[in-house]
């Protein structure tokens, strides 16, 4: 287990910092999963303390891990402002620590508090996600990583399917090639309003059943437990059959969307999916540092609104209000894509964009890509053939 | 979609309210999703409002419900306190509303806290707890079809195998082989600390790991993004393969380990493996109703020093301190089964319980099944053969 701090790790403490003392916070002390994975690259039991210099402390719970000066061995967070004393760490009185609101819950909350009852604690979400918005070097490597072996398995899914096939069935060959490509097969996701496995998988009409979650696109799912998704339509002549399977094949993801088609298409499904590709193709143009990120949302409205397919993008019956997301240790990252954004795009921001329509009696079409943020405009990180494939 | 109030979920309702009532609430609101699908059989974004009467209000934010008397459509939860009272619901000042704080996250309580200025609130996740701990007839037969699923699954494990396998390849055609047979591919745990998808497989050395997470065993894993599980062992004679590979085929899990093996096992992994099953026969005796849930961990105590097996009992590096535990729509429900628990089995209670050892060189060993509380005993939802496989 790597448990020194890399130069990859110094700027991402880096970036907290920075982060941190724009919100004029002291110190923060992490507590989620994916926050801990973000401040050292790999994961245990714990808390990790930055302060506003970037300087840090594990505080390692389980597994037992070697002694190093920035690891201390802890049982309980009751433990926690002593070891920091012993590591010459003071939070003086007043000093402002910043903890995860927006995912520690009000139990957990309420013990850690009893713990600092001399600082004044703050919300340290926002300056989390801003900091991970932007990627560092390592963490863009292992996102080139994903999206090679992500297309790597999207290449072999048209060769999956045999005729009679229902989605689920088809999505479950998709699963099993992912994972033997190296997908973990269990992804991060923020908050509670995501439940899914690797991904989504819609055929036909099932593409037009609205999601109880906050996904771009919907799906009845195969149990009323879990609705999302892939419903046992068998797939038919003139369906479409969009696959957004994710990767997750080291702690990082890409997100990535194509269409599969059997028999002929009418006419609209196959404009609708081109209106996708002229969408991302602007985007890619105009995504450089500095616009807003609004204006990819609007690039969106307008080319929808010149092709006049409105009433089907981001789905029919209900409509998403997001045309893409950042995307990292987390499928659902910031910026948020959308018209009301009020984020600025940054070099080495990472982002999914995923224009998509919901035709009806067709399926969904569309195309969706991870992108970096470059000076030279959006670089693309899972490149393949963005065409609807014939599954005959 | 099924959105009336059926007699199961009267039952439901019955068992939240009694509860509520020993804690003194007048009212909850559910906001989980794991409470959301107990107390409507179904899933939607949104609230659910129960009365300690057991009447309830669903307030539905996404997706559009056809309109039923118990079913309100919200946008924002700042609209909850005007529906309930178009609905006939009054909350007085003063009365006692019950919130979920295990789970919700501060953020989130902060902005539902403004939302019933009038009213006190407190704590209900112990109560909605202590509800679904145990079982009503139709949450039964539910985890009655898991178990046939799980079972039928597992009876297809062995002939996956091939010589020179790693346990991940093993482990992914037993995930195929689960998802075929109806598996979701996806579980609900309680907390963050597990993270998983179907499940573990433990090959060799590998299984003595120690684990970040509170599972009963552990394993590397393949990334140290999310240690745990298979790390690319390959299958070679004289290791065990411990397959805890779950279900969850519709919304609920029963939880199942089987353990095969290549080659001639020494003496000492047999005996322990053997040393599982006595554990488990006479918990399957001695759990009636009324009993305490520690006796159960008693008895693996009793058996495990009496067989010399201490040092390798529920683990050899890193030792779990449980036995077992609750399951049902989560893989870790109450009660939790271990020496200091103080709750006492009650019919209709469901318990997986995993008498489990790491023999070091060996690998795993041990029997895990899902038992309903009878009068008569445990019921094994999960029967078939116990010992452990050859896979050659």
């Amino acid at each position: 287990m790597i448990s020194q701090i890399t130069p990859d790790m110094e700027a991402r403490l880096t970036r907290i910092a920075e982060q941190m003392r724009a919100d004029g916070l002291d110190a923060i002390l992490i507590s989620s999963n994916a926050n801990l994975f973000y401040a050292t690259g790999l994961f245990f039991r714990g808390y990790v303390y930055v302060d506003a210099a970037g300087r840090t402390l594990w505080l390692v719970v389980k597994p037992a891990m070697e002694p190093a000066g920035h690891i201390a061995a802890i049982r309980k967070p009751e433990q926690i402002m002593e070891v920091l004393g012993k590591h010459g760490v003071t939070l003086s009185a007043g000093a402002v620590l910043g903890m995860e609101l927006d995912s520690l819950s009000v139990s957990g909350y309420a013990r850690l508090e009893k713990c600092f009852p001399t600082v004044t604690l703050r919300n340290a979400s926002g300056v989390l996600r801003r900091a991970r918005m932007v990627k560092t070097p390592g963490e863009l490597a292992l996102m080139r990583h994903d999206g090679i072996m992500q297309t790597a398995a999207y290449e072999q899914f048209g060769k999956l399917f045999h005729p009679g096939m229902t989605d689920i069935e088809f999505q479950i060959e998709m699963e099993r090639v992912l994972r033997l490509q190296g997908s973990l097969g269990f992804l991060r996701v923020a908050g509670n309003l995501m439940e899914i496995n690797l991904g989504n998988v819609l055929a036909g009409d099932n593409a037009d059943t609205p999601s109880p979650y906050e996904f771009s696109m919907g799906g009845a799912g195969v149990s009323v437990s879990m609705p999302g998704g892939a419903n046992g339509t068998v797939i038919r002549p003139g369906m479409t059959v969009m696959v957004d399977m994710n990767g997750n094949f080291n702690g990082y993801q890409t997100d990535l969307t194509r269409v599969w088609s059997l028999g002929e298409l009418p006419g609209k499904a196959v404009e609708a999916h081109e209106c996708s590709c002229r969408i991302l193709r602007r985007c890619e143009r105009e995504g450089i540092p500095g616009t807003p990120v609004a204006h990819l949302a609007r690039i969106a409205e307008e080319e929808v609104r010149e092709a006049g397919l409105k009433e089907y993008f981001m789905g029919h019956r209900q409509q998403a209000a997001f045309i893409g997301h950042g995307v990292g240790i987390e499928l659902n990252e910031q910026p948020v894509v959308m018209l009301r954004s009020r984020d600025i795009l940054q070099a080495d921001m990472t982002l999914a964009l995923e224009p998509k329509f919901v035709i009806p009696k067709v399926g969904a079409v569309g195309v969706e890509n991870t992108y970096r943020v470059t000076s030279g405009g959006l670089e693309n990180l899972t490149p393949m053939p963005e065409k609807i494939i014939p599954l005959d």
